[in-house]
């Protein structure tokens, strides 16, 4: 087979360390180009950019085999896999990558997630995709080991492949590289924000909010993301977006609908 | 019980006719409280706003039987559930429901939708809720039809409840009320976007893209939303947020994982 073209995104930015390292951790791997946001995007869940217009422009990246194609995009993690894919790239890529994100995406986290929301829209796009977060927040991180990690796991779904509609969902511990103690191929745990606002009052006595709040593990089952993080294992979650709850379709169908407006 | 209390949402905004046609076709069911983003927010997903705070301030907002609290939010949907359950709500609702949007949320596109983001937000926080969308594009859509299948919708769920971590995405086909034959269970189509990016040249003749396509059915099952909707029935389809693709999890497990970082 060719070199497998191997698109790059994330949602810290395209200047983020986590993209650099991401991308430096696949060279050699296949031609990489990245398509990644102009700015941080955190949290901005599966948006798209549609009452706007959407501007790329190319930017210098460089990895330890010479520079790379990349693209600055002014707008989503899923806009720039769309134009990526669409625009910029002669043709689909083999494999998308996206992260390494600052920060772990477990749990219910998926949801609002910039990171895996770019894998999300490949896997719409019905390409192998995969989401990595190193999950230390630390502003001097060390990126290399999940970026070890994400090309191992690449390297596998390369040589695989994927189920159509599924992508995978990598968390790296935050520990030192012998401390990690491998792979785990996990569940989405059950665990949940439990939000408070802090309130402030601006120079003219009004009120506003920040959202802050505590993470809440509900999950006491071993096998899923959040414990197998908490144990030092590499996290995997493969994850699907048919989202239809298929155990329920029965209760709803017993129901005594009426058939009429009312 | 006491009278239930109903959080209401949606994205397309407070001002919108969508959801003023939902509280009023919700009116007399209990007590109505509406928190909604000041303005649009279609297609924003399940962002969330942590960066910047959010704002809220109360509206005037009228139902037949009388005038009911409402709040304009300067954020996304799902801020607006975190808000209004934790600052603007004195308890927990016992419902919330999001919508009427002007459009359908089917298939894939619950991923982007704003409306069902909101529905979800109140999954996560362990709450029953339903997402509403009106299938009809059309600036003098009729509302009427929806809102009276919301309020039969919403009168199940108070009664019979729904299991942790499912949500109801109901889509009302745009056609007459007569012509709508009942209510269909359903499971989330199997579809996509074939994306185009339409250029344009801006004044300094640099390019910019609109994002534009065509949405492409691929399931030829007949119990998916987008086939009931096309035979004239309400799809209701229970969603669930736990993305975990079970059924790939002895496969992935099966492939032969390195356990050291390179």
């Amino acid at each position: 087979m060719d070199k497998p073209l191997i698109l790059i995104c994330n949602d810290d930015g395209i200047d983020a360390r986590g993209i650099h390292a991401l991308a430096c951790a696949l060279d050699g791997l296949g031609e990489l180009v990245v398509v990644a946001p102009e700015s941080e995007q955190s949290a901005v869940g599966h948006s798209i950019t549609m009452r706007d217009p959407v501007r790329a422009h190319p930017v210098a990246f460089e990895v330890p085999s010479g520079p790379i194609a990349a693209f600055a995009v002014t707008g989503t993690p899923a806009d720039c896999i769309k134009l990526g894919c669409n625009r910029m790239l002669d043709r689909f890529p083999d494999l998308v990558v996206s992260g390494i994100n600052q920060g772990p995406n477990t749990a219910v986290n998926v949801l609002y997630s910039g990171t895996v929301s770019a894998a999300s829209e490949a896997c719409i796009l019905g390409l192998p995709a995969i989401a990595v977060s190193n999950c230390s927040w630390s502003a001097d991180a060390d990126f290399e080991i999940a970026g070890s990690f994400a090309r191992q796991i690449a390297e596998k779904v390369l040589s695989k492949g994927l189920p159509a509609g599924v992508l995978l969902n990598v968390n790296v511990p935050a520990t030192e590289a012998g401390d990690v103690k491998g792979i785990e191929i996990t569940r989405q745990a059950n665990a949940r924000w439990e939000e408070e606002f802090s309130p402030r009052k601006d120079p003219f006595d009004r009120t506003y909010y920040w959202l802050t709040g505590r993470f809440v593990n509900l999950d006491d089952s071993g096998d899923n993301d959040l414990a197998a993080i908490d144990r030092g294992y590499v996290s995997v979650t493969p994850l699907q977006l048919d989202l239809t709850a298929y155990d329920h379709l029965d209760t709803l169908r017993s129901w005594n609908w009426e058939s009429s407006a009312d």
